[in-house]
C-alpha cells in the first residue's frame, strides 16, 4: 500500500466532524466558523508535511509539494463544504486523499520532476450563497466582479462580502482577480470524489474511472395563470398555472426517459400561489434539472421542454418565464489521464469500472483550463449521498488514495498530456 | 318592485365593509371582533324590523317574523364570514336580501300564514378554523362534540373554545347540542348566493334557479418516496415522490375532463420535501378537489384516481396515504321549490336560467333536514369571487331580493312541499 490508511481514515473522521448539526449529519458551509476550524486543521497537517500553503483571495486553499524542475505543477483536490445535514465524505474524501498522497510522498522522500499541488475549493455546494462551484468558477473568472456584493446568504440575508471578512483568513472581496489561474499555470487536474450513486455498489467495485461529466441545465419556470374558485370555474374556462406546471414536470421525466441516453431529468422544487385546496392556482414555479453527457442531447432537452411549455401555455391561455441558474456543457475527461487512472488501478490490484458522472464537479471548471480526469469511490449505504448516512468504507477510501498516489507519480513525470 | 333597492344596497355596502384588510379586500372571519361588529349591525336592523332575534350556542343568528298560524317556519339565509382578502358579496348577499325581504314585508304589514325566519350561518368559509360550513353542520349534529377543543386557528394556534368565549355573544362551547334543529322544526330552506362564476354573465341573465348542488370530495394525498441526488441517481432507480404527485395532478384534470359530466377537478396545494432543485423529492403532498352533480360519477372519480395512484406508487416503489377533509354527496334541490323560484322570477319579469352549483353551500346541510332550493345572482367582473374585486351590481342584487320576496310569500302559504 502506498499510503497510510489509518491516518487517512482518522483525519477524514476528524475534519468530517466539524459542523456537526444537531438535526443530524454535518452542516459545514463555506466561510463559517465551522468551516474555518476544518480549514485550520487541514492547513496544520499540510504544513506538517512541509507543503507550502496559500489561501487565495476568495478562500481556496492550495498546498505545494516542490518538484525537481520548475514546471507547471500537477493539481489535485476537491471541496470540503457540505450540503445542509450532509455527510462526512463527499468532496472531503478528495481533499483528504490528496493530502494523504503528499504526506506519504514526503515520508518516502520522493522527489518528483514536476511540483504537485493539492487544492480545497471553497463553496462548491453553495448551501448558503447559491450558485454552485464558487471556488472553481472564481479561479476561472466565471463570476461577476461584484459577486461579493450581490450574493446573499439565502437563510440569513448576510452579504457575501461580510461573510468573507468575518471568515478572517485574509480574503479580499474586492479582488476576485487575485484568485485567477491561467491555462499555463498547471499541467493537469485530478479530482477524486465519492460516487453519490449506487453503481459501484451494485457492481461490487471500489473505484471508477470517469469518462465524461454530464452537462447540466438548471432553470426555473414560472407559470402565470388566473386564480378561480375550484367549484365555480368550469374546466374549459380555467387558466390553471399548477396544471401547466404538473404537466411540465411529467414532461421533464418523459424527456429524460426517452432521450436515448442516460439523461437525468428532475423537478425537485415547486411553489404554488395561493396554494389553497379550493382555489385554482394563479402562479406556479418549478425547478428543472437536466443532466446529460452527450452535447447534442443536452442541447435538445431544453428546446424540447420549452416547445412543450409553449404549447401548454397557449392551450391554457397563460404565460410563462424561464430563469436559468446553471448551464454547463458536458465535459469529456482527458483520454490519456483516464488511461493512467485505469493502469494505476490495475497496478494496485484494485478492480474498477468506467462511468459517466451525472453530478457536476469542480473538475468541470478545471477542464476548461487544462487536461482533467476524475476518480470515483464507492458509496456504501445504498449509494446515498448529501445526507447524514452517506458512507464510504475505510478500505475503499484507502484504495482510492492508493490509486491516486500512483496516478500522481505517473503524471508528474510526464512531459506532456495529449 | 317588492323591496327597497337603495336600502338593500346601502346595507350590503355597510356590513360588507367590516373586516377591511389593508392588503386588499375584506377579511371577516367568524368569531373575530370585525365579525362581531358586522353581527351587531345586522342584529340592530333585524330588531328595528321587529324580528325576534336569537344567537344559538355556536353563533348562528336567527331572526323570526311571526306568522298567523303556529306552523313550522320557512327558513332563508346564508353566511357573512369571508375568505382571506375576499369581497363584499358572496354569502352576505344572501343574508342582506333575506333581511330586506322581511323588512319590506313589515313595511307592508304582511301577515303570512307561516312564520318566516332568516338565518346567518357562522364560519361557512372556515378561513381560520378549518372544515367549512361550520354553522350549518353544527345545526345538523355533524360535528364532534369536542370540536371547540380540537379545532385550532391555523394562523394563530388559538383554540376554537377561546375564540367563541372572546366573541362575547353568549355562545357555549360546551353545548353544541343547543344549536341542533330537527327536520320538523322548519318547513323549507331557501339560500340566495352569488354565482362565483361567469355563466350568468356570459348568458346576460341576472339570476339562476339551482337544480343541483354538486357533491364535493376534498382530500390530501401524501406520497412517500426516497430522496436522491438529481445527478447521481438514474431515472430507473428513483423513488420520486414529486413525479408521482405531478402525474396524479395531471390525472385529476384528465378525469374531470373525461367524466362525461361537467366535473371540476382541482389540485391547488402542493408541498414538497426537501424541495431543492437538485434533490429528488422524498415527500410530496397534493390536495385534490372534485365537484360533481351526478352521484355515480361523484363516487367513481375518487375510485378512479386512487386506482391511478396505486399504479403510480407500485411502478415507482413508493407509498401513499390519503386524508379526507370533505366528502359531501351531490344534493338535488326540491322540484316544487325550484318551480316556485322560476315562477317568481317570471312574475317579476326577471329572466333566469337553470344551473348546477359546483361550489358547496350551507344549503347542502339544510337539504338533509327539509326541502331546500337555491337562487344564484350574477357575478360581474368576469365572474370572479373570493377576491377583492368580486362584484354584483345594485340592480342584480335588487332583482334577487325581488324574486326572493315573491318566493317566500308563495312558500309560506303552502300546506306542504312535495
Amino acid at each position: 500500500m502506498n499510503i497510510n490508511s489509518d491516518r487517512l481514515w482518522d483525519r477524514e473522521q476528524e475534519v468530517g466532524e466539524f459542523g456537526r448539526d444537531e438535526r443530524g449529519g454535518i452542516s459545514r458551509f463555506a466561510w463559517t466558523q465551522e468551516y474555518r476550524e476544518a480549514a485550520l486543521a487541514l492547513i496544520k497537517w499540510m504544513k506538517e508535511a512541509g507543503l507550502k500553503v496559500r489561501v487565495d483571495t476568495v478562500g481556496n486553499i492550495y498546498g505545494r509539494y516542490e518538484g525537481s524542475e520548475d514546471l507547471p505543477p500537477v493539481l489535485m483536490g476537491s471541496h470540503f463544504d457540505t450540503v445542509p445535514m450532509g455527510g462526512k465524505f463527499d468532496g472531503l474524501a478528495g481533499v483528504m486523499t490528496a493530502l494523504e498522497v503528499l504526506v506519504s510522498m514526503r515520508e518516502k522522500n520522493i522527489k518528483p520532476k514536476r511540483p504537485i499541488e493539492m487544492i480545497a475549493f471553497i463553496n462548491e455546494e453553495a448551501s448558503q450563497f447559491l450558485g454552485g462551484h464558487f471556488g472553481s468558477k472564481a479561479i476561472c473568472n466565471m463570476l461577476p466582479m461584484n459577486f461579493a456584493d450581490i450574493s446573499v446568504d439565502r437563510n440569513t440575508g448576510k452579504v457575501l462580502r461580510q461573510a468573507m471578512v468575518e471568515y478572517n483568513m485574509g480574503l479580499d472581496p474586492d479582488n476576485f482577480a487575485g484568485s485567477f489561474i491561467k491555462a499555463e499555470d498547471y499541467f493537469a487536474f485530478i479530482e477524486l470524489h465519492i460516487e453519490q450513486g449506487k453503481y459501484l455498489l451494485d457492481a461490487d467495485l471500489p473505484i471508477a474511472v470517469i469518462d465524461d461529466i454530464a452537462g447540466i441545465k438548471q432553470f426555473y419556470i414560472t407559470f402565470n395563470g388566473e386564480s378561480a374558485h375550484a367549484g365555480g370555474m368550469a374546466m374549459k374556462d380555467r387558466h390553471d398555472a399548477l396544471a401547466a406546471a404538473a404537466a411540465t414536470a411529467c414532461e421533464v421525466e418523459r424527456l429524460a426517459l426517452t432521450s436515448e441516453s442516460r439523461t437525468r431529468g428532475t423537478v425537485g422544487y415547486v411553489h404554488v400561489e395561493p396554494g389553497e385546496h379550493n382555489i385554482v392556482a394563479n402562479k406556479a414555479i418549478i425547478s428543472v434539472d437536466f443532466r446529460e453527457a452527450r452535447l447534442d442531447i443536452w442541447q435538445r432537452l431544453y428546446d424540447d421542454l420549452i416547445f412543450f411549455v409553449e404549447n401548454q401555455c397557449t392551450n391554457r391561455n397563460i404565460t410563462y418565464s424561464v430563469s436559468s441558474t446553471i448551464n454547463t456543457e458536458p465535459c469529456h475527461c482527458n483520454d490519456q489521464l483516464r488511461k493512467i487512472i485505469a493502469e494505476s488501478a490495475e497496478e494496485n490490484n484494485i478492480p474498477y469500472m468506467h462511468m459517466v458522472s451525472y453530478p457536476a464537479h469542480d473538475a468541470m471548471q478545471m477542464g476548461r483550463l487544462f487536461p482533467m480526469a476524475m476518480i470515483f469511490l464507492r458509496s456504501s449505504n445504498g449509494g446515498v449521498s448529501h445526507c447524514p448516512n452517506e458512507y464510504t468504507t475505510k478500505e475503499d477510501l484507502a484504495a482510492g488514495a492508493d490509486v491516486l498516489y500512483t496516478v500522481i507519480q505517473k503524471i508528474c513525470n510526464l512531459d506532456k498530456v495529449n
